[in-house]
């Protein structure tokens, strides 16, 4: 596996790949690696036969009160854990590499970053789309991996490839979930270990809705009341948004008469956790 | 030359030039041919051997009482000029074909897009970086070519490219002028015949400008004060902006102490009319 810290040098690897007649798979993340980015990595190589995982805690999408200077930079661990994934290229610039002078351009997608996590994060999915553009144009990928866990972020994602015609599929892979639940996130280790239990509550409050939607329940009202319910019962949670949206546009469903996205938002102790499932219903 | 209309078939002949070794120039136009395009098509030709040239009117850079309707489009003659002038393909897609449906994806290039053109036409460069940005993925060129005549265009286009990471050159060509200075432009042909004699007084004041900086004079408003005089002179004219900025960033410079660009824009009748000159102060 070879680690590439400039532009140029991913840039020469993948030319190096194409010469090959290879594809080229690109797995962005911000690093503090878990299951569930291996998960991404381990589609990709099963897709694309050159898989570059890159590695950059993006100040673009982080509020000025968020984590950014503390969020988890493991990279030592990370290289290991993406070569035993059958990473071929780890790329890991740095912000000056990323951003090297005021960054005028902003990508921006209308609608999809307004709802749900974008009304406490406001300039977040400006900063996702916005770096997302740029690694699709450093690495020129023929497909790109997404968690479901960041259930918005992929809409946006998907979104943004199709509006500006990105040469690349966007592939999204199903959320990694402890054995109690707990959807792997990097900010868990922000958890204490009472917290890390309380933290079980996003998806049993996820369960509770799709029991309910298999019980014949399609109020939106209703199942909120009871996931709220869930939510609301450890000491340490403080919910931000509980919402069933519809899964392209995002936009609030009434009754969930058609695929939909159940997505939440909840703060256990000072840590801020989202989760979500999605519910398919057949036309 | 071909002729393609659809996103698929353009990709398609790329991609077979590109197995031949062809490196691709992309030449984005608005149709409406003149010697000003042409000049660009064959600065392509030079510079790249297999050249696309786009032809589209795109609506989002219109603003609701612009011109969008009566834009002039002689596809046939466009058609003709492309391959007298060198165009291996020339690409000419529907209004659906580039945008399928609500686009929510915007790229902005924030602080270029608000001076000079961009305060009497709000959305429009918004309009054109996005739509650049489209083309630029769909027809993944190594360079891509425009015209001096749009100088804000021409740094905003640079910039996006450098700040997205676009893998392409942009090439800037001069500005192509009547015998008599006129510049060229699509809406010249919008002019009755007084009203072109009116129009040269546009090149007039800029070269007033290159004089008076030749003969000494370095500040802004002396030189924009004695080109307003020559811009009013004719009854037709109605000034929207003469300002002399930062070829860079295009702020205003109140001294001619670094290269400088010197923009108009000027009604002549109920035509809006635009050029510039760029003024080289060596450090």
């Amino acid at each position: 596996m070879k680690i590439a810290k400039t532009i140029g040098s991913v840039r020469k690897l993948v030319r190096q790949a194409r010469s090959k007649g290879k594809s080229v798979g690109l797995v962005p993340t911000m690093g503090a690696l878990h299951q569930g980015h291996i998960s991404l990595i381990e589609k990709a190589t099963k897709n694309t036969s050159f898989v570059v995982v890159s590695i950059f805690v993006n100040p673009a999408q982080f509020g000025p009160k968020e984590d950014f200077k503390k969020y988890p930079r493991p990279l030592r661990n990370d290289l290991k854990l993406c070569e035993n994934a059958g990473a071929d290229v780890v790329f890991a610039p740095s912000a000056r590499e990323i951003y090297p002078q005021e960054n005028l351009t902003w990508v921006n997608v209308e609608k999809l970053s307004q709802p749900l996590c974008g009304r406490s994060r406001p300039g977040h999915f400006r900063g996702v789309a916005t770096v997302c553009a740029k690694l699709f144009n450093i690495v020129q990928p023929d497909a790109a991996f997404f968690g479901q866990k960041d259930a918005q972020q992929a809409a946006l994602i998907r979104r943004m490839a199709a509006d500006l015609n990105f040469p690349l599929k966007i592939i999204i892979c199903p959320t990694v979930r402890q054995p109690d639940g707990l959807a792997l996130s990097s900010r868990n280790q922000y958890l204490s270990p009472q917290e890390k239990k309380d933290a079980v509550c996003l998806y049993k409050s996820l369960r509770k809705c799709r029991q309910m939607v298999v019980l014949g329940e399609n109020s939106s009202k209703k199942i909120i009341a009871q996931m709220r319910n869930i939510l609301s019962a450890p000491a340490s949670a403080k919910i931000e948004y509980v919402e069933i949206v519809d899964v392209k546009t995002l936009q609030p469903l009434t009754k969930i008469d058609r695929s939909a996205l159940v997505a939440i938002a909840v703060r256990i102790g000072s840590t801020r956790l989202i989760d979500n499932i999605l519910i398919d219903v057949p036309k």
